[in-house]
């Protein structure tokens, strides 16, 4: 555990040459450290005020004209006194900067160590420290909206009042525990596992939740699968559409353009090996050939195109796939991946022959007929997609587990109070019961960090960027 | 020219993720424009506060917890009202806030166009703004110093120093052409070509520093060349551990590492071409081949390194140069390239037969023997490295010119001022020299912007980053 008797600092802003960096410092000598460095007395200025201040090496050589904003009286993220310094952003004067505060006795911050230490003095629990780091990583507003309900404490509440409840639960059977030899019941018992069902369907609802949590995170893979010229890339051209409008309408925000990467509904999805696909040529791929299988193992979501006006294996070239095939095909695939979401996409939707869609009827995947080229039916795609990753959870409403380390103390929660659930059922005694509930109790606790260890907390942080 | 009534807005910090990023508005609405964003009044808070903020896309969903620092009457960075809101520094959000900024009204900010403002409100003249450019592209003390200095407005006070004295200059010349029929000189003639000595030769020193200025801002270009087995190696990491050991110093802080740049003294010095030294091997350079003289071309500082336990061309390999041998090809080399700087480097000095001394003595370029393995003498060179860069300037005290725009207003200015000169000593008539003066005040005015034009502004601040 790193000392937190010291002043740390950091370069909190992204790295590399910008306009301004922000050069953040906390701890009991924050003030008087930047104090020193720029020949202005900041100890006593109040919270919350920003400051001009010539900053210099401790040659006394002018660094910098810089903008120190002070945060103090516990006001602050960490809870310490904390300066921000507002500097030219160019490497060599954050570097600059960075070497004066270390020359002047403040140390550099590991990473997280901003928000370790606002965990440790009580500014956020555990859970919330974790969004921070989640919500800095969110790519998409599905993401950034589970890490914000995080940030914000809604879990935290949630925990707290599954936690109370239990703890109710758990002194009720101690109590008979302490007139155990008078046999009384104090806890009914119909009463006490009507609870232990509620709070277990809570759970299972959590843990259910994260599946939808990592995927939100993480992004959804995507594999769009068929025969050549069934309009692949041009689904794709018209799936990438959306999102690049979107982009480029912020001229001069840089975003790493990780390419392949659609945002439907603000949900991340990410197409599975679209070289092919991209270049627009499709002939390279044949019918069901290893590499659609393989596309097909990594994916969650298996998008099979194929093409109304596309003659099937009558076709002379033998590379076709005709609908009625590409059907039969997403069939088997349901059945060999039950795991995953299926749809069959018929392009060129105006050449289906209308004596067929009692076929459609009787498809175990789901089909959806569409022109790519026109951009008709392209919102039933859109929807089904974002309909198959949110399933009836709402993300503005609802608490989405997103964090591994949650769904592992909640599934060792989980566990213990079935344990406990089945001694209520077969009547073991009472102080089994309790032990369980207290594991339960201790496991939920380590998620908001009630109850946590150097280690745990080391482990959290060291994943942190540096300057949060 | 953009439009000044509207509210700009821009990422200030690096592109890209990091612990905090800083969104800057500046314009007469960027505090209303704020506030309906965070539902907080911030029109009416003092100057030089920070306000915490909820942050809220235009459908009312909270995107971030912020802190808001809001400027105002006039003591901002552009003069206008400015508002700066410190986010959380993922990508997603950054876009996000600057969306809604975008809704509500406000502008991206073009390239430079809250500096352009300031010089626009006055904040600083058009030196200094373009200082603040170069201030963050410095990579090296050195040229940190020059931009600083200029940033601060010693160049302005040294041109308007230079302006009076000129302004006087032509109002006598001018005041004779008042009187011109009466025959009279109010300006005494030697005087007045005193005066136009002495800013003439204040002006070249300003030119003579732009070489100076120019190598500060972008590094000297260095070549290492010699035979196989000399050391080159040795010495490369000799130079290169000096600066590694600062780098590696401030853990945490990310910078691009250019590979093969030296920082001597505060002063970037770029390799040419070290693919082969860095690898140690050395072998695959012969000696004055085509690839050494094409180092040589690129160059501004020669170094040409051997060995005195080398048997020169006497060697069994034929690829060995002694260093009798070094020392003719860089005498022919000073010949060939005046304008360089050319040292030859004596590797394994203590082997250095001590009847030698008088031929080096002869040498027509510098020589400095060292042991590249143990380091001894390494101080002579780096101290001679940037002796052949500064010369006789001083760049804490000396006005250094490091803008080509600059340059040529100065030579320009130059030119006037030799016309002028000409015209006083052959007797020309009032008029012409009056004209040339003022055309002189009219290309110094330039620098700092007294004089500027629309095309001008544009040309100078598309080349500033956006945020600045």
């Amino acid at each position: 555990m790193q000392d937190t008797s010291q002043t740390i600092c950091a370069l909190s802003t992204a790295p590399g040459v910008g306009a301004i960096a922000l050069i953040r410092l906390s701890g009991k000598d924050a003030l008087s450290l930047v104090s020193a460095c720029c020949g202005k007395d900041l100890t006593l200025v109040p919270t919350h005020t920003a400051h001009f201040a010539r900053f210099r090496d401790t040659s006394g050589k002018v660094l910098d004209e810089v903008v120190i904003t002070v945060f103090k009286d516990g006001k602050s993220f960490t809870g310490e006194n904390t300066a921000e310094i507002a500097c030219h952003g160019s490497t060599y004067i954050q570097q600059m900067i960075l070497k004066t505060l270390l020359e002047r006795g403040c140390r550099m911050a590991a990473p997280g160590e901003f928000t370790m230490r606002a965990f440790m003095n009580g500014k956020m629990d555990l859970s919330q420290a974790e969004a921070v780091a989640d919500l800095i990583a969110s790519e998409s507003s599905k993401a950034h909206e589970v890490a914000m309900n995080q940030m914000r404490g809604s879990f935290s509440h949630e925990l707290k009042d599954l936690r109370e409840k239990l703890i109710h639960f758990a002194s009720m059977v101690e109590l008979e525990l302490d007139f155990a030899e008078e046999d009384v019941e104090f806890a009914d018992r119909t009463e006490l596992r009507a609870l232990v069902d509620e709070v277990l369907a809570y759970i299972a609802k959590l843990i259910r939740s994260f599946e939808l949590g990592n995927v939100l995170k993480n992004g959804v893979p995507v594999a769009i699968v068929g025969a050549p010229n069934t309009g692949k890339s041009t689904l794709l051209n018209q799936l990438l559409g959306e999102e690049r409008a979107i982009v480029s309408n912020i001229a001069g925000t840089t975003r790493d353009v990780i390419e392949e990467t659609l945002n439907i509904d603000g949900i991340l999805f990410r197409l599975i090996d679209t070289a092919g696909i991209r270049e627009g040529a499709d002939t390279i791929e044949a019918i069901g050939i290893e590499r659609s299988h393989q596309k097909i193992q990594q994916a969650k979501v298996v998008i099979v195109m194929c093409d109304f006006g596309d003659l099937g294996s009558a076709a002379e070239d033998h590379l076709s796939m005709g609908p009625i095939e590409a059907m039969t095909w997403a069939d088997t695939l349901v059945e060999q991946y039950p795991e995953k979401r299926i749809v069959v996409v018929g392009n060129k939707a105006d050449l289906r022959p209308a004596n067929q869609d009692a076929l459609w009827y009787n498809c175990k995947a789901a089909f959806i007929p569409l022109s790519a080229k026109t951009g008709e039916g392209m919102h039933d795609l859109t929807a089904w997609l974002s309909e198959q990753v949110l399933g009836d959870f709402n993300t503005q409403t609802d608490t989405i587990v997103s964090n591994a380390r949650h769904l592992e103390a909640l599934q060792r929660a989980q566990s213990s109070l079935t344990a406990a659930k089945n001694g209520l059922e077969t009547g073991i005694t009472g102080d089994f019961v309790a032990m369980d509930i207290r594991q339960a109790l201790f496991d939920l606790g380590s998620i908001t960090g009630d109850i946590s260890t150097e280690d745990l907390l080391g482990n959290i942080f060291a994943k942190f960027c540096i300057g949060k």
